[in-house]
């Protein structure tokens, strides 16, 4: 069975009866299974997240489009985080029998459909964005909502799908295909956030450690220990034991050891046993292995 | 959803018919899903395995043994692996939201229902036995089906349910509740089988190592390297990741190198997910936490 997962952002986080109202339009939605929906007040920004196949996604996706720009005026809107939509952003996250390429072109088509359907404009992010200035979340947001009408009389900030306006109450909104992120937090047995700090500045590729790996260094107060945080963007590309064993090697240089490591929120089935394969050398693996994803198969192909 | 695992042994391996004919008890029950149906002619023995829970498997195991019975008759059966009955032994492994205990209870209700349709002796054996001495699956066995009639003379071999004397044409058969068995085989880089052997003795359970762990030395020919090859008959007992780093240690003894490993058969997700959690030292590790468990299980419960 084919899965896409959509993890939306939306800028309303303080209402639980429009978060709900707007969330229900997935429970409505056959094939549609609602995860998770969270809200943070001083974000003012609810996270809801969903799966469903490329059949009923559309229509779910839509009639929570729907629903969120009923409710939603940004005009209105205050919270601490940036945001340039009603609907801020639609990663599609390939879970299982589609590959990422469909993804991408799947993602292309709701940015299209959403554009038309709502006179928004649509810019395409991540792995559905070819141009790479525009593949990243923070720069598309930069200036937020409020600056938006200025941004987009630029040519560069064109839109990839719809008007070259922003849509008065709902802003613009962001669309694309991703990998699961992965929340990999690794503790040091130490309190000194300076060697935390090069840890993270060593493993991070924005200064030239493992590409898909972002980390900083954080103190964990209560613990009396410090932490390297990090978001794994793409487990394939930069799997969790080259970062955890990057991390060892570091720290190995301070004298420092691993006390211990946290996953946040859920972390896909592979990362895990990828991560089983690599120290328990295993030459044969292969998912068909797993007993779970044996049954899983054989109950659902019944 | 409630998952119990069943690996039921027959003595039919030649005849495909006979051996599909008594498979298909499985498919045609609703609830029940046929996993592998694999036969040895040279053992003349098929393992045959499934999954339900404890509403669909009492049928399909009902109209398995009606099959069975009626197609085998082991005063005509020839092969080289030991057995005492026309179906040979019935396991039961718990899968899914169900305990061991519950399992038990549920391989006793099996075998007192069996022994009653069918008038066969049933004896119990691991985890649903009591009786030390009567937990192990080779001493139950042993003398097969031509001695059983003698054996069974033997108060201390009366069978736990079903009458003190075999079945004409069945024998009898072995029924109990087991944990998932993991076939795991570790290569060390050297020609010196002694080393394989001295390696297994110190972790096989036998022999005072790791209780749940079988383990034999042997040979791999093509590849010129020797293998620790083993049944962990309990993983959450004995985990693969201490034995596998039990045996790294005993290697480093000899001087020699583990070069690789390999799975056999199927590997419970939980095995793979506890050695990642070991190895990375995850601190707030749960199956929850795996994004394709809450998957299934928002998908299930809809």
């Amino acid at each position: 069975m084919e899965i896409i997962e959509s993890i939306i952002n939306i800028s309303e986080g303080r209402d639980n009866e429009t978060v709900k109202y707007i969330a229900d339009s997935v429970k409505n939605t056959s094939g549609c299974f609602l995860l998770d929906s969270s809200s943070d007040p001083d974000h003012n920004r609810s996270v809801i997240s969903f799966v469903g196949n490329r059949k009923s996604l559309p229509i779910a996706v839509q009639e929570f489009f729907k629903r969120a720009l009923e409710k939603i005026d940004l005009r209105k809107h205050h919270g601490e985080h940036p945001r340039i939509g009603a609907v801020d952003v639609v990663p599609f996250v390939p879970i299982r029998e589609v590959t990422m390429q469909e993804v991408v072109a799947f993602s292309k088509e709701i940015g299209e459909m959403l554009a038309k359907t709502f006179n928004l404009p649509i810019f395409l992010y991540e792995e559905s964005q070819k141009i790479a200035e525009r593949k990243n979340l923070a720069l598309i947001r930069k200036g937020e909502f409020e600056n938006l009408p200025e941004k987009m009389k630029d040519p560069v900030w064109r839109p990839d799908f719809g008007p070259s306006l922003p849509h008065p109450s709902a802003g613009a909104t962001v669309v694309g295909a991703r990998m699961p992120l992965i929340a990999f937090n690794v503790n040091l047995g130490t309190k000194d956030v300076n060697i935390a700090n090069a840890i993270a500045k060593a493993i991070r590729g924005s200064s030239g450690g493992l590409a898909a790996v972002k980390a900083l260094g954080i103190v964990l107060q209560n613990r009396e220990i410090v932490q390297v945080s990090m978001n794994l963007v793409d487990y394939k590309k930069s799997p969790i034991f080259r970062v955890f064993e990057m991390i060892r090697s570091e720290a190995k240089r301070y004298g420092v050891p691993i006390v211990g490591s946290e996953i946040i929120g859920l972390i896909p089935q592979e990362a895990l046993c990828e991560a089983a394969e690599f120290y328990l050398k295993i030459e044969n693996f292969a998912p068909s292995l797993i007993l779970e994803n044996k049954i899983n198969d054989v109950i659902r192909f019944s």
